[in-house]
């Protein structure tokens, strides 16, 4: 997601150019122009033509290119609807390629506000965007199928893949793909480490659809435990929520539930309130502990005043149907507490579709797909992956970046001030629009780690928010709620979507939260 | 749904007056006014009871009560939250009582723009009102249940319930709630007619599930349609889709689905948009024919330059999974048709539970339960049925509304004019609030059939309406369109949905439908 506003601007203002030096075509990593540079570096000779094709654009000439020889265009297929699929296409004008998504969902979701849609303070359409709306305002050659690629064939430049749309509808559920250029962005899913139960009994939130079943789950919960028949305790065991996972996600659902129990259900479900608990378990020593010291600190202390009850130095060992089963970092002690609900959300991993294809390429002892600076995944020329599935092997950029960090780092320090990063940002973004890849990657985590903060939220509820901001500036309390909102409103991907969530916020506001149960 | 407001008028008017004359407390019949005259029948002499706690409510001095030796509570048991329980609910103000509401689902749906959710005109949640708001509104103890009544013990006063909440949340599952008064209200389901292959091949339009189902069924369909291995024989018939039954679901669906495709496929999916087909079967000789003879004309005439293939005399005699079966009613000539999905509309019949309780009480043979002309189920006094699972036993009100009728029919004609039926509605209503559900009943129908149509609204795609109003007004065209729209925003049900539906209205002119596929 933080990639995506630094990728487009890139691209925009240096597409046009494909005839600009290579440092520059390479700079459009996103877009159309990381295959104009593949295409450059690959046959050589043929930049002419494809700065021609961009002049016929830019002319709005279309129809002159058919009575020349035009070459066959070359077919880019892309895998995956998310954030870095998105960043591919949002940018891509160059009408030389014909271009085929294939992604087993038919719209982009704006994963930040997934926590929002858990308790119904936004509604989870609101944060989708159906990807033909956005293909069809391009000038290229785009076509969507809505299928799920299962095998990657590199040798014969082949996908195949398998309809993911409801069984009822009969016809051919499998079909393959040929590609000249294959951009892999598939994203990855929620990591259980194996934990035993984890799959059976816990909810994650990677997904809208996964949003809206705690939605609904949460709803039932006060219902069920609403109901004429049940003991004390078992109304507490219905009523205790469990988030496995201090990481901005489980922060924020925990937020959002203690919200809608402080705003909607003490009025809608005022004879369960007292039997609500809800416990955030944390293997390391803080929550939110990629964030600043002092939002750390402002987030556990407002959880605790909260009654969020945040267990640090907790790992889970199992989760049965009944009781989830923790064990205490320092003494080993082990504790089994009864549940009625468990939201997953400790980190991530390679989809089986990327695990498969690591092991045919020789990469299967990895946990996301290697590929160099330019993006292509190691080994093959055609072949790009971008986002959660990918890594980056970084030799040569990482050298350079060191080498300008020095050269800025005046008083040799170690660190950068405010005025020496802000001197270096835009060079150092012209010549490697990938430094903000680098940034997610953990390798180089200890030497930007002071720079990849451009801007973090941590909604806490009760309209408090702590943020992170450019530069030093740390914003915590009510006064960040607001901001956040104008944030993630100019955020979204379109028009519509802002404008849905904005209303969503409003409706919230007059009416409170839609309890129904659907 | 058309007896709503009337009930709530009348009920509004006379409650709190439950001391003025038998037909005055009996015209209550929606609302705490239904017990207060089962009350003053079944106990003589407790009348004053109630006028008294009445008074009390009235005075807002209800803490003096408690210092009076107040009798225990009645407890009064609803079971169903559609629109007949909702008329009940709604204007209940008796504190006298305590009442139990149970439902399998815990919201209330203003049905009649189910067939807008279907193509995304409207969104679900826009229609849907949680019944714990409602609930909470009311000065009235009142609880909510949700649950399934699965029996009822007419002998021992009680009924048997099943939590409908997800499986995984532990605990009792069964409970038995005593009533002192039993209010049936559950409403019908489909009725298939037992036509081989319906339940395992048809959507259904009852419920807002269903409605969900269809919208991301209809989507999948375009979807599936747009897949790249498929011949035009099977986008074809993925892409046709079929109505069953010609009544307004049926006729509002084809419009819907057909101002779909014109507005937003063409668009979004245009290389299928040309495989698209809509075929409405109906068994009768005309669609909407409740409705006046110039709507259904006008009706047939629109969806014929549509190019909605519409089959009059046509009846299904079965559906596998690929092919529906019709029999034409004139020369029997059966056909079979390949469809992508077929939407059954065409009836309703009891639901299990009515059924078994019929069989209980020697109803066995009925469609639905009867009741006496207070809406007492026959033969017990102290359970009522309301709304679509009960029909009214109307021997001495028919027999009192034929002699108004005659003394209104000046001359003699059979029939009366729009004069003469404006000077007796009203002491109609007030001497018989029942009349209303008698026009649903189609024992009546012959008789008071011109004056059922008090505004009924088709809408038939491409912002045409077709409208009857009062009196002899039918109102066909565009400008019926906002009318329409007008008066089912003022027949929401709070300000809250109402604000909702508007809101969609303006999101869909503004950005089009959302074609994700959720």
């Amino acid at each position: 997601m933080r990639t995506f506003d630094f990728l487009g601007r890139l691209s925009r203002a240096f597409q046009d150019y494909p005839s600009l030096s290579r440092i520059i075509v390479v700079s459009t990593i996103s877009g159309g122009g990381l295959i104009a540079y593949a295409e450059a570096n690959t046959y050589n000779g043929s930049r002419g033509h494809i700065a021609h094709a961009d002049a016929i654009t830019s002319n709005g000439a279309h129809g002159i290119a058919s009575s020349e020889a035009v070459p066959k265009k070359k077919k880019v297929v892309l895998l995956g609807t998310g954030w870095a699929g998105m960043s591919f296409l949002k940018d891509l004008n160059n009408p030389s390629y014909e271009v085929e998504v294939v992604s087993p969902r038919n719209f982009f979701v704006f994963t930040p506000l997934l926590p929002s849609v858990t308790c119904g303070k936004v509604e989870a359409r609101s944060i989708v965007e159906p990807i033909r709306n956005i293909i069809r305002k391009k000038n290229v050659d785009i076509s969507f199928s809505e299928a799920e690629c299962v095998k990657i064939d590199p040798q014969n430049k082949k996908i195949y893949c398998r309809a993911t749309v409801n069984s009822k509808l009969k016809g051919e559920e499998e079909f393959a793909v040929d590609y000249d250029y294959l951009i892999i962005a598939v994203g990855a899913q929620v990591n259980t480490f194996n934990t035993p139960g984890v799959e059976q009994n816990c909810h994650f939130l990677k997904e809208v659809e996964d949003a809206q079943k705690i939605r609904k789950n949460v709803i039932e919960s006060f219902e069920k435990a609403s109901l004429p028949n049940l003991s004390d305790e078992e109304r507490k065991k219905i009523l205790h929520f469990v988030i496995v996972g201090g990481g901005p996600t489980g922060v924020e659902f925990a937020a959002e539930l203690y919200d809608f129990v402080n705003e909607d259900v003490v009025k809608l479900y005022p004879k369960v309130r007292e039997f609500v608990k809800i416990t955030l378990l944390e293997a390391t020593d803080h929550i939110l502990n990629m964030f600043d010291k002092r939002i750390t600190n402002f987030a556990e202390g407002k959880f605790g005043r909260d009654g969020i009850d945040v267990k640090l130095g907790s790992m889970v060992t199992k989760i049965d149907d009944n009781e989830i089963s923790t064990k205490a970092r320092g003494n080993g002690n082990t504790t089994n507490t009864p549940y009625g609900m468990v939201l997953w959300s400790t980190g991530i991993g390679p989809r089986p579709l990327i695990k498969e294809f690591m092991k045919q390429i020789g990469q299967g002892n990895r946990r996301a797909l290697a590929t160099d600076e330019w993006l292509r995944v190691e080994g093959f020329d055609t072949i790009y992956a971008l986002g959660d599935c990918a890594t980056i092997n970084q030799r040569k950029v990482m050298e350079d970046i060191s080498e300008i960090f020095k050269k800025a780092d005046k008083d040799e320090s170690g660190t950068l001030t405010v005025k020496e990063f802000q001197e270096i940002i835009d060079d150092i973004c012209e010549r490697y629009p990938q430094v903000e890849l680098y940034l997610k990657s953990k390798q180089v985590r200890n030497i930007v780690d002071r720079y990849r903060h451009l801007g973090q939220f941590a909604p806490l509820g009760g309209e408090q928010t702590a943020a992170q901001l450019p530069g030093d500036w740390v914003s915590i309390g009510h006064s960040s709620q607001w901001l956040w909102y104008s944030v993630y409103a100019s955020k979204q991907v379109s028009w519509r979507t802002r404008a849905l969530v904005v209303s969503d916020w409003v409706r919230r506001f007059i009416f409170g939260r839609d309890t129904s149960g659907i």
